[in-house]
Order: C-alpha cells, then structure tokens, then sequence
C-alpha cells in the first residue's frame, strides 16, 4: 500500500464509509447493504429527492454534501469507479418525493450508464427521474473529444443550488431547468505538479518531471494535453483564468462565485495564494468576486494540485449558494 | 520550487496572507506592517484579547481560528519559524481588553521566547498579560528531552474552548486557569509515511522506505524515535491509543473528544479509516467518544500522515467546545 493507512487496500473505502458513519451519525446514516449514504434530517417542505454519486477517491464529494439543504443521498463507488445502478436505484427509491428524484451525474461514461439504468428502472416503478449532467472542465471542451467536458469542481456548487431550490418545494422539471442553468454558468480548470498515487500499488498515478505541470488534469488523473515546463503561480493563474473566462464568455460587469479547490495533496498556503492571484485577475477584468471557497472540495486522492471553478452568478443562483445548509463538509466558507 | 505552486519561494507565505485577507474580508482583517490578523466581530462581552501565532506551513492553524468566539489576533511567522515579538506586542496591544491578554503558546523553544518578549514589554505598559503553554504531544514526553512535550493538534481544542470562556466575560486568570486544565486533558500523536516537501528547496525533508511510518513524527518534520516498517492501521491506531491513554491515564468512563487530523497530504478516505479504527478500541475501553472532529486542522505542509488527539472532557468543556464560533475554519465538526 506504499504511502497508505490501510488494513486491506480493498477494504480503504469500506472503512472509511464506517467512520464516516460513525463520525457524523446524528446526521447522516450508511446503509451498507444497499450503498448509499442517507441524509437524517431533510427539509419537509421538498417535493423531489436529490441523489448523486460517483466513484471515491473524491471526498468530501459525495458523501460529505449529504445532509440538510443539499442531498438527500449519496452513492459511492469503489475508488475511481462508478456506483453500480443498484445502489443508485435503491438510494433513489428510499428518498424520492411526491415529485419524484434528481439525479445530479458528474459527466463521465460510467456514471451515465449507471444512472441511466437506475432512471429506467424508476420510471418503470412510476418514479419520476431528472438528471442534471455536470460538465464544467474545459480541460476537455474540443470537437476533438466526443465526451465533452467532465464534471469537476462545478459539481459541488450545482448540489448547493439545487439543495436550497428544493427545500423550497421546487418541482422536477424546474429543477431540472435550473440545474441546467448553473451548470452553463460553471467552468473549471485544474493542474498538478505531482500525480496522485494508487492505494491499490501504492505507486504514482503518472511521473513528471520537477518542476512540470500537468495543465487541465483530470479528477482520476486523466493526462492533460498540456504539460508546462516550471512556470510562475501568476502566469498560470493569467493562462488559467482566460481559458475559463472565454469558455464562460465572461461579461466584464459579471459576479463571480470563485472556488479554488484543493486535489488533495496541496498546502493551504499554495491555494489562498491561487486565491490572491485569480481575484487580481478577476478585478482587472472588471469582473466582482461576490463569493470565495477555498478548500478540498472535489479531490483526487492525494493529487498535488488544484482547480479552480468560476460560476457566473445571478442574484437567484446567489440567493441559493447562501441559503443555510448543513452537511459535513458544507460550511460555505473557506476552510 | 519543485512541487509548489508559488511565485517566489520567499513570497508564498506574503501571498497565501494576502489571499487569505480577500477571502475573508468581512470577518477579519491582515495588518501587513505590524504582521497580524486581527478578528473584526469579536464578542463585545470579552474582557480578555486572545493572541495566538506560530510558524506558517499549519494552516488553518492559527489564522482561520480567528474569528468570532475563537482568537481575538493571529501572528504567522515564515514557513516553520516563530513570529517575531513585536508582531506578538502590535497585535496583543490592539486586542488587549479591560482585563488584558492571553496568548496561546505552543511548546517550541522560539515561540517561548518571542511570546515571553511580548509579555515584558506588555506588561511594562501596563497590560496584564498571561500565557497558556500547549504541550500535548506524546512523541517528546520522555525523561530525557528537557524541551517536554511539543505543542500540536490540542491548540485547536485550546483556542476554541478559551474562546468560548472569554465570550463569558471571564477574567484572565480564570482563563489561564482554564486553559491550563484543558491542556492537561490534552494528548496527541503524529505519523507520516511520507515527509512535507520544503517550499524553499523543493526536496522532502527526509526519506523514508516505501511501506515506512514515521511513528511520532512532528509538526515541522522532526524525526521520530521509532520507524515502523510496514503494518496494518489497525495495528497502529492500537499502538497510537495505547500510548495516548496511557500518558493521559484515561479513566474507563471518560468522555472523549476525538480530533483526527490531516497533516497535508492524507486522503480524507484515510482520515475516515483512521477514526474507524480508533473509535473501535476507545469503545473497547470503554470510553465514550463524545466528539469527533476530522480534517485538516494543524497541518505540516503537504507531509502524508495524520494526527490523533483525545482530549478527556468534563461537562464544561464540552459546553464551551460546542458554544457557536464563527471563523474561516471552524465549523465544529468534520469536513
């Protein structure tokens, strides 16, 4: 297991699961048998259940956005690896509402044919099932790539959203439209100078040399197109920001959401200095950072990077991200 | 600078206070020429400014526990070095209340010094002025090290409990009291499979075998006693809890706050392991685990490892523990 705490490399998530559950047991509760964890305490005013999932290795990602204001469930995988359809069925079943379940799908292959599997069953149950596709990295935005963009960061702020419109008792189809809009509104970079390594082989996901960076890398250390030579944090943060901005269209009179996100094996100095540089860039372009995250909220186990998300608010959206919410890892402030 | 994301080495730290300051500009404020962070809603009940302050490279620590029903003022020195005292007097004299300052001192011979600089010249302008020494970690309690135990994980605890006492109106000598009484309460212990990386060098700051654990590691990357070859985390959560009950002679009916903490460059789904197997063997005593938190809270750069702190409770701990705060890194639970 190299560089890992584990019993049984097999076992990392499994045990994991087990003192999630146990450290937040007032809160949110883990069916083993079934797999998905369960929020404790919705609000009773939601008429549709929210449901996602993915593969581990992502944490706080899914599991820790399940509580009050955001999911209702939560299915993981084993690591890297998408959910079975049975989890995501039963998970599905056990929180819909009167107005069914929304399943909000990080867009890689995998997933999608697992939710989509589970969303047929539901509908032949007579269980209404929407699906939120998130797909915010412009790491992959090419003709070229036929699979379009993956989901990333943007993922955690399309659960806060839809969490707070459901509370108010939004129904399915305009949460689903919804849901459609913060995506458009979302795009996310992310770069590495050190791979993740493999609980399984204990080895590095990939090699680099010292000082190069992978720029657009995957969540599952998917090589980037791009990798730098040794570069200055303002330059990259100077490329990084346009590549967003011209995906986004990004008006200069924009209001920004910025989440700089930590992929694992970063220090928290590197990313609040991410943070400075982006928010300079942001002013120069005329742009208002109207909120800030910073922190590990989409990580790719102990990859040595970070990604940033820009969303392009409204005062809807925005009146959403601050509703209250309480989750394990959800404190809508840095960390 | 090898794996870090910076644009001088030198800078990383000026930079990471700046972005800090962006990202919580409402809630606290970076006095960059007197070289602190100062609270901006301080409770107005306190009669007692808490300061605290360390080296850089533990983020969050101190600075996101500034903020309202935590520290009053914040001082980071340079990556791993002590504050210089007159930060320690700038800030100490703009918190300083009716009934003085407290400052929170971990247990490193350069920390001691330049606090007990301050406090002379404080106490020479007539602000009282007392200290609380943290020294809660296990891997230096032995006859034969005179600097005694090294202060680490219990100073979130320490900070958020004396926070909360000052919130009361408590005076100061009550509080040295009290601080004195939690620390005392206090164990900790730390191991790394792998060593931080210097932002300066870009090397680890030593090399371990592929499967080591450096077994009582600390903070700044000090050298164990012991490295274990590889084993089990079962085998090592047992050795760790042994070693922490027993310097603590924890009572078979204790109420036990638990903080499971990353040192930079651990996956949260170890973190969560990790607290599975510890709860274990503290039901096993006996104990009730009556708190737990998990994440990254006193960190030692990207180093790959983890921390354990018990804390054994009494009834008022636990309620200053659980009263509200509000600062960038506390959210009272795990993340």
């Amino acid at each position: 297991m190299g560089l890992y705490f584990a019993n049984v490399a097999d076992e990392l998530v499994g045990d994991a699961l087990a003192g999630f559950a146990r450290a937040h047991a007032g809160d949110v509760r883990w069916d083993e048998r079934d797999g998905y964890v369960r929020a404790l305490k919705p609000a009773p005013t939601r008429r549709v259940g929210l449901v996602s999932g993915g593969g581990s290795g992502h944490e706080p990602l899914h599991l820790g956005y399940v509580g009050t204001g955001m999911l209702d469930a939560a299915c993981p995988g084993r690591v890297f690896a998408s959910p079975h359809n049975r989890q995501i069925f039963a998970a599905s079943r056990a929180v819909a509402g009167e107005d069914g379940v929304l399943h909000v799908v990080k867009n890689y292959t995998g997933d999608k044919i697992n939710f989509g599997i589970a969303a047929e069953r539901l509908a032949r149950e007579g269980i209404p099932c929407g699906r939120v596709l998130v797909d915010d990295d412009v790491a992959t935005e090419s003709a070229e790539i036929a699979t379009g963009r993956r989901g990333t960061g943007a993922t955690v702020l399309v659960e806060k959203i839809l969490g707070a419109a459901a509370d108010t008792g939004m129904g399915l189809s305009d949460l689903v439209a919804l849901g459609t809009d913060v995506v458009g509104r979302c795009r996310s970079l992310a770069v590495a100078s050190a791979a993740h390594t493999s609980p399984a082989t204990g080895q590095a996901a990939f090699d680099l040399p010292a000082g190069a960076i992978e720029y657009g890398v995957g969540i599952h250390g998917e090589r980037a197109r791009r990798t730098l030579q040794e570069r200055s944090l303002r330059d990259l943060a100077e490329d990084m920001v346009a590549a967003l901005a011209d995906s986004l269209r990004l008006d200069a009179r924009a209001q920004v959401v910025l989440l700089v996100n930590g992929l694992g094996g970063i220090t928290r100095l590197e990313l609040y200095a991410v943070l400075n540089e982006v928010t300079r860039l942001l002013d120069k372009r005329g742009a208002s950072t109207v909120r800030t995250l910073v922190g590990d909220f989409v990580t790719a186990l102990d990859m040595r990077g970070f990604s940033l998300t820009l969303m392009a608010a409204d005062d809807a959206t925005l009146a959403y991200y601050d509703a209250p919410a309480d989750t394990p890892a959800w404190c809508g402030r840095a960390g």
